[in-house]
């Protein structure tokens, strides 16, 4: 432990002209307090981007993952896309009666929060294939683009997408502007977030891996290539399907890894274990006031959405992981707070 | 007919201040010969990136795609990458005894090169199956590695490397430096590819779409994360799986797309069918004094790899596809040619 305080000085006074840069008004994370957490990416830019240092990683290289829900927007009090799902039954249930008195579809219908809540992760798929699949792909992104227009969200009465954290918006561009490319890597829908990832994030579609649906090539009545969702899971983007999509899209370890509970957990494992200089980062949502407090790990409620657990917390403290605390590391959370 | 040439020779006419440029010394395609093939790629080039041009395409939205086998590089008289399986089956022999008597192992085994290219494509996945999983993707890496800076192939005795078409390398550096994104699309292993991708085609890791075994996350006994490749398929990246994958990992149309083969064609209506000016040419194999001649469509022989049908000729005429022919287009194939 006493090493560790020392290393932790150490790194502090080197890093203290960073800090003063930052106070001159060249702070490249203006939403960030002072600390472990800005530190860090500070530090970590800092040792792979210049030439002269042991850790410094080529241009080419410099990949960042970020997990989307809880870790750059909002996942309370139920993931996004499942809100979009949910309504997208309400909206079809005229074209199928049968759902009146079939389950899971009875319980959507239902209204019930309560039992919406206690759906299983096989019933959710069962739903977000009903809802996300049948169409073009085409079809599917209008959908989605139509609703986020309209939809908002119960507490802040805002669209979802400004429910994205000004913090990491401000990282994602730190990274950007220092040659990195940055990716949603996201157990959440591919399409969904690809539909917004441009405007929202600054990430283009081919920067985005998440779960996906299969597509079906075939031809529309004027012979022309079109592309249907058959109702089948390709790709399941979280545990350890984030190492092996992230392999299968990028074909190599990212540098950086952001994310926020135990579906991140293999994902920051693969990063470090890629070697040399890396930065994994875990938020825990501890700021029940300007946003939600949840995480068994801390003493905080687990809401089974965005778990922080013991196990990711122990893992984090063994191997180096910083977790950024949104009421003690974050000075602002969205952007048009004031 | 009449009509079609009309158009052909004012095309010309707006195209003679890109020959001419050419000609003065700042040709962007110097392998090429003047004829439509190169007039096509130049004047796509000129309306896609001219802001004033009704046919400008924003810069993130420039995409182009290459098939490899037989587009970018030499697939005769055997895929690479066949070769390459069929030189590890050898090498593991020793350690599968009883592939001796077992098929298609023991056709491999035989050396019977007849014998080989009569091998069912059923065949020939439990070929590729066998010699690239059971080992962590890095291994894998390794072993193309090594396999590659000694291979040669037969006739030039060259590293097959070498053996990538020089007018392909322009086009492709010629796309980049007007802000396109360089792909490879091919139904050849994605892994395989990406070993020398960056090298050979300038393209890195992440822009090479292909055929993907799964991939198992897993720890080693060090609890480092690591990734296997099991026995599995997950990705056929040819014919159909062309545009789908190109939808998995891009999520939009290609401007611009290269094949040579039937199993190109639905990446070329893809391409096309995103709309605006768009850019499908198809190598056509004629010069057997250079490299070698196939194509039933042009009366040359079907040599089943690679195969430019009828359908394919007669699709590329009534959609506007330009035919490269390398006879007559590429003024030299390879690099290392005097």
């Amino acid at each position: 432990m006493k090493k560790r305080s020392y290393v932790c000085i150490s790194l502090l006074f080197c890093l203290l002209p960073l800090l003063r840069a930052a106070a001159q008004g060249q702070d490249p994370l203006p939403s960030w307090n002072d600390g472990p957490a800005k530190l860090g990416i500070l530090n970590f830019v800092k040792v792979t981007t210049d030439p002269a240092s042991p850790n410094f990683v080529p241009p080419g290289q410099r990949i960042a993952a970020f997990d989307q829900d809880g870790t750059t927007w909002v996942e309370h009090p139920m993931y996004t896309q499942f809100i979009f799902a949910f309504e997208r039954i309400v909206g079809l249930a005229p074209q199928h009666p049968e759902w009146m008195t079939t389950q899971p579809f009875q319980t959507v219908l239902s209204g019930d929060h309560a039992a919406m809540a206690r759906l299983t992760m096989k019933d959710l798929e069962t739903i977000l294939i009903a809802s996300h699949t049948g169409m073009t792909v085409e079809t599917f992104q209008n959908i989605v683009q139509d609703w986020l227009a309209k939809a908002r969200d119960q507490r802040w009465n805002r669209p979802y997408t400004d429910l994205v954290y000004q913090p990491m918006l401000e990282v994602m561009q730190y990274l950007r502007a220092n040659g990195y490319k940055t990716y949603i890597v996201t157990g959440g829908g591919q399409d969904f977030v690809r539909v917004y990832g441009e405007l929202v994030y600054g990430i283009p579609p081919e920067q985005v891996i998440g779960s996906a649906l299969e597509t079906h090539y075939t031809y529309d009545t004027r012979g022309q290539g079109i592309l249907v969702r058959p109702p089948k899971l390709l790709l399941n983007d979280d545990f350890s399907g984030k190492p092996e999509d992230i392999y299968l899209f990028i074909g190599r370890h990212p540098k950086a890894a952001f994310g926020n509970s135990t579906g991140d957990q293999q994902m920051l494992e693969y990063t470090q274990a890629g070697g040399g200089a890396t930065l994994a980062m875990i938020v825990l949502h501890d700021d029940a006031r300007r946003e939600y407090a949840y995480g068994p790990a801390m003493g905080l409620p687990d809401t089974k959405i965005g778990t922080f657990t013991q196990s990711l917390y122990d893992e984090a403290k063994s191997k180096g992981w910083v977790v950024i605390s949104i009421k003690n590391d974050w000075k602002r959370i969205f952007a048009w707070e004031r």
